[in-house]
């Protein structure tokens, strides 16, 4: 698992082989839970009904009801279950295509009966420290929402728990309502991860003026391409909304458009942060490049001020290690401490100039 | 608070749990003031009152009276006040959302009754050298205009004195003009900011030149982060102005368009001087890398002649202070000052050869 | 082969010489295949037909016949052939040129009677490691679909069997239906191309962390090269699919329009990940550039630690190998143990001192 | 003034306090004039008058004859003039603060009896190679044009010369066309700062390849603080032009359009020459990072070649300089010229090797 | 001549005093041609004449004959002849302005009774390897087309061959026929400026691989000044063919449009090219500025791996070279031996440590 989920999605895509009819159900994402798992929960103001079904034709009755179903499929590799759905909610082969084949960019498609949404739902795995990412379908119809995700486990039981204990309006709103609440929730999961990430870029800022590793650049590294797959993922999400708050279908109610401008603000607030990061963390491969090119040049002065001193003071002491017979010097009685005293003088004077370019 | 301010807003945004029907009223922000501080200027052309309640209730009789009422919240922690008034001025729940979880990008919404503008107040702390940033809340009526700050301290003193004291045209227009006045007090304080930061760049040019640091390029960075942080909310309040202007609500009249046509303007001003800002600080980090590269080459320049010189003399010296027995020259009368003639020679001409080279 | 294929196109487009009269019929590309290679398929529901022609006149009887009939010429350097299915067909000579003059921008022109659509099919050639481009122009009418190639080979053979064996809704559906299946299954191909790259992407950046050599840096480059090279298919390929979509030629039907719109989405999802991947290996350059100095840097600080501790030691030894008469420490019992006791003691405070500063 | 000048307009802008109502006439610029001095044009196709006159009340009397009438201002530090004036001529409150808040973005704002137009007069200052902005506001109504000037001198004296003398059209045609000659002659002299900087750019690329000092770098620098200054008033006017190209206002009549469609294609031309001149200076400043980099790579070399020759050499040296007693080479006859030529034959090999490696 | 043909046109214009009145005949160029060559081709499908003139008004006769008309100058800095010219074809004094006055962007401006159009035409200087610009400007009215350069020698010779000989449909056409056929063989002959370019690029490419030198760079800059230059003709260029095919001008006739449309996608893809090679360039850099800091790498490595084997041995050699009277060492029978011995460890330790840190 940790493998796999260090190599952002987008890089993993597994494309079907070019010239297949369109429509062809094939799963290609890799199979992340035992059995699939469908649940659904049907309600209207009064009235609420929740059940896990180990048979999807369990479902196929709140298809004409006029209370609001949300059916909620966990796992897509039983292609036969996506299948019969789709047959039986007369739902185009694209769609169906769209749910199996994970990966796909987030969009908004009006089929007249019903509205087809597919997004990414991220979520952050603290072991090694990446973004997951999980696609999430949802097929919007004048009472029933059908959703579709990859594995079990999401961000929508407080939707669940308002749906159970009737908290809020969402008892006595629509599906759209509904489908909202489902885009708000994985919406605001992002700012969860915005946070971690915001944390991190603080950590390694503090680590850039601190102590820079070369284990810094490759986090700011990894950072930068967290930051692209969750750029991939939000900036689809913008014009999703944006065309569900726009749309003229009649699946969209007045009163729950209000609340989808709500979402679409958020939108634009992660997509600001997002692009803010991004500022903040190219600025910070800048701060690494320079702090390491100031380390180069400290240990450079070192060396050159150590040689620039000791080399000519070795060479005097060189010279008067020849071997000549006629050195006069030699035999003078202060030569040695004349000659300490000159090295002496020549290190003083270096030092002083050093001091004076300020390199010490 | 010199730790928290340090931290750019965008990091810090408590995100509440996903899922959480909208419209629940949590506030966010830290608690910022000791008590919330209620006040209202009452006024028309003729008739002024001012007051600081400690009741919210004090002022749900303006809601229907024909003067211009400003009913300024300084402190959001208290969510019970914020929920009254809420009620008893007909805000939408999301509306009163918004107002608690501050850190919201700057925004307008038009509700027909009423207008919805949420701005970013910055302000310059000389202490820390940082922006603060503030989150500004304005709903605007046709008779009322009622604006919620974070903590107590703003930038419209100037507008209380002019409608304490009736100068200039505002208490003869409407609570639109008062919200526009509202606008430009906070527009016109980010020139202040922009002032603040032109010389810190001023500043930092002159360091580039004189004597780089590390200092500097860390002081580069925060800047750049800065004008991250001031860009963020500029760009959003230019189409919060341009909408307001464009607007075909008649809570806006004609009379005030014109104004917010000056604001608008002042508005894309502030967006070019950052631009420009940017493109400066930009190069600014170009110019201390080559400074840093330029002060290394100094420095091995230096070593290099030290060593270049120095490496073959102490080789003369080396090679007679060999202990062979037989070295005809050692014996020589003139032997060694020979040998000090060659040393000379040889330093004057790469001497010579240096200074034709240029690195002298 | 190898030798050129690895010059991308756009370096090679041979031009016509100025001023030649448009329509001028001179196949620009290099020969890649013997003979020109005619096949023809011709299909509707219940009647199907295929054959390899070696005359170009045997197809001119599907110009009015009401069954889909798709032509595919392989080889283009036959100009004689081309001209006479365009008088045949009505092709306007602007068309036949486009066709010859292969390297041509993806492209979709409307003819009333015809749409003319130029694409480029991608192919990923294991040998040397490079992407492969071939124009692929198609005519689209209402009864037939005449295709050209640059070589024999496609993506297009998955096509072939759903209509020799009928599968999915291929045989009931007009041309059209089988225009969008050929864009189809090139967009589809490019998906495969892009997997090899993300492959590379991630060799490189674990090269990048474990050994980085000048030669992952060429990689880099030609990866970058190869992106550019993409691109320049993939953006006009994004019009040209919008631009089918929204004709309002009679030409393409209702039913094939949601066809589109699905290729569409995956076009975008191809120019997105090819722009994520731009990202990414604009960071590596960056993670090899400073690679490289980090190396560079532990490369000095070994010089720096051997000469600044030696060089001060040699010139100890220096000093007592001088000849002077009178130098008392040479004469001491322990002046030589006394000097070695000193040279330990001068290397472990610089080692010492080095260890402080974090540079071993 | 040397002083101030440096410094780009940008950064200076005193901001008034902010809260102040709109409207409010303060000169915030500095005084450079010592008295302000006013003049006026009058002319129809066959009479002409000019007067430089003392008191503004002078001029009143043009304001409805029917002769054009061009009135100019210089300097702008006696606010009693602005205000009269603008009473008199029925000036908006926010035009007269425009123009004494100068430093405004280039703008144009219809108030139906008159246009208002911001511009900026930029002037290359030859003593410190600065370019100087001035900003020059035009009140353009339908028989009169008021110009307002920070200082006497502008671009303006071929223009009083054409009228004096009923050079050209400009006697027989309107104030219209009064005010787009002086827009014209304002772009015209930017031109002029062109032809300075690309004389400036190919100077330094000239240095550049020749030899590049720190100098240079802060050259290009200021070059390119200078073009950001350019930039900024250079943008906004394009839309001025634009705009009063396409006004529909009864003020700009048709004869004239046409004239400044040529004035806009002049500032496109502009804008094109700036982003070249920006293109082809970070090109610079990339050349002059990289021959700085060559230089320290040749300083190198040179250490790495005397180095590397005598320090093994040296060392032979040393070797033979040991005091052992029993060494046996020592008292060999031809020990000394034995080692000698094993010397020579190192350093030949060393240079061969070197020059093998390309570093000779 | 080869000296001025370095400096790319944009940075040589050479501005009219600001204040001019507009439509001042001056030619700005310099002097290209000895005398002024003026040449007619008349043509309608059966007849045909062609004749060079000495004077302009042999050609005043053909603006109302039916025939087409093609009149050509070539030489600029005769005014008088434009004037006549201008007064007897009704050309706006403007446009007469922009022909004298080169180096105009190129544009479109339709005067209803005819289209003016300014081009570039550039050519590639083998002798110095730069790119040399020309402006020709071409009048299109419903019987004549003229066109004006500024020296002899263009790309039309192909269109004069052909309206000679009746090749293709030229002489079937109108005027705007021939002005499209001058545009394309302009288009056309960019794709021979971007072919050379393409070598180039490749050229560069191999030596950046086998060896990169300071040339390279400057090389590799001046490319980027010439898509700087070409890059400032195409981008408006594109503008032009899109506004002539999109106008509702008489003059353009239908059947020409989609000639113009060919144009168009041929601009389209020259830009596309140059952004291309735009992008190649700057990746080109990057690899540049690497190779050389690989070098010095390599150098660098060199110089350590030799200092830090002999510093440590030139030590020890010096310890036992010291003069003190007790060393015992010194006395040892296997002293000498035994301290080579080490020293050859010592040596084969150091290299093999470096081996092992892959220095080697």
């Amino acid at each position: 698992m940790k493998e796999t989920a260090k190599k952002p999605r987008s890089l993993k895509r597994r494309s079907k082989p070019a010239g297949l009819p369109p429509g062809t159900l094939i799963y290609v994402g890799e199979r992340k839970v035992e059995t699939v798992r469908i649940t659904y929960i049907d309600y209207d103001e009064h009235n609420f009904a929740e059940k896990q079904v180990s048979n999807i034709e369990e479902c196929f009755a709140f298809k004409t009801t006029p209370t609001v179903t949300w059916i909620n499929i966990d796992g897509l590799h039983d292609v036969k279950i996506i299948e019969k759905l789709g047959q039986q909610f007369e739902l185009h082969p694209l769609v169906l295509e769209d749910i199996l084949h994970t990966g796909q960019r987030p969009k908004l498609e009006d089929f007249e009966k019903y509205i087809f949404i597919v997004l990414t739902m991220l979520s952050y795995n603290g072991d090694n420290q990446t973004v997951e990412a999980e696609q999430v379908s949802i097929v919007l119809s004048s009472n029933f929402v059908i959703s579709f995700q990859e594995r079990i486990g999401d961000v929508f039981d407080q939707i669940r728990d308002r749906i159970r204990n009737a908290k809020g309006r969402i008892r006595k709103m629509g599906p759209d309502y509904l489908a909202y609440s489902l885009i708000d929730a994985i919406v605001d999961s992002y700012f969860t991860i915005l946070e971690k990430m915001g944390e991190k870029i603080e950590l390694l800022e503090e680590q850039l003026v601190v102590e820079p590793t070369e284990q810094t650049l490759h986090q700011i590294h990894s950072l930068k391409r967290q930051m692209i797959v969750l750029r991939k993922s939000v900036w689809p999400l913008r014009e999703v909304i944006s065309g569900l708050q726009r749309t003229e279908s009649a699946l969209i109610k007045d009163s729950t458009s209000i609340y989808l401008r709500d979402v679409y603000d958020h939108t634009i607030q992660i997509i600001d942060t997002i692009e803010s990061f991004r500022d903040m963390v190219s600025g910070m491969v800048d701060l690494y490049l320079s702090s390491i090119s100031n380390k180069m040049n400290a240990v450079m002065k070192v060396l050159t001020i150590i040689a620039t001193i000791f080399i000519p003071l070795t060479f005097v002491a060189g010279v008067y290690g020849m071997n000549f017979k006629y050195m006069p010097e030699l035999r003078w009685q202060l030569g040695y401490p004349a000659v300490l005293l000159v090295m002496v003088l020549v290190a003083v004077v270096m030092l002083f100039y050093f001091r004076k370019k300020k390199w010490l």
